[in-house]
């Protein structure tokens, strides 16, 4: 069965949201990683099952930096692990949702990643993950 | 270590929902239930590793309808199992974070549940829930 990968959290600060993550529930912090092409800071924490990604902006120009000057901080994406990610772009497109691209881009750690639009997904930003 | 015990997504439609959650990503749903009190239905499905709940109003009062009216569908909050949810509130008022209540409220289930202000987490309505 698909693995829920990874729940994504666009926030100001990590530092200040290890607070709650780390100071109230307990969930240790994997390290921190910059991502210099996309201008985000990430940090991953394992919360026993699946993993919690907290996205912070370096750079003013950022994904993320947009989304929270429209949005806020908060809940920003779900992330699946699955066999192959080709595959699964067909078949979405096959079901009529709508992917954000047609062809899996490089993710973290040698991933192939790509993403359903929140408009076919419940307005949940939706990313597949293939492990290699 | 506390266990992310789910992903509360607001939906329109849970059957809609479906399509993506069983049609395209092939989890199952574990049933649906009426909440008569909170006028809402809710569907779980197991996300290997932690659970997603489809929210979707029943009655125009619900919450979710009013969460709905004001952001549209999306990701509504995340639940985390805790061994002791007063304890919890207790150690989250004394670090200054916001709780919805001072005292626990009963859950589906047979649960007992809290929840910290999206102004103290980050934008995310974080649940503490306690199994008994």
């Amino acid at each position: 069965m698909k693995k829920l990968d990874h729940i994504g959290i666009a926030v100001k600060s990590i530092e200040e949201a290890l607070k709650l993550y780390s100071g109230l529930l307990g969930y240790q912090s994997k390290g921190e990683e910059v991502l210099e092409t996309r201008g985000i800071k990430v940090c991953f924490l394992d919360v026993n099952g699946t993993k919690i990604e907290l996205l912070q902006p370096v750079r003013e120009d950022s994904d993320i930096s947009k989304y929270l000057e429209k949005k806020g901080e908060g809940l920003h994406h779900l992330a699946y692990s699955v066999d192959n990610v080709q595959e699964m772009i067909d078949k979405a497109k096959a079901m009529g949702l709508t992917t954000l691209s047609d062809t899996p881009k490089p993710g973290a750690h040698n991933t192939l990643i790509a993403f359903i639009h929140p408009k076919s997904a419940n307005g949940v930003l939706t990313e597949l993950v293939q492990h290699n």
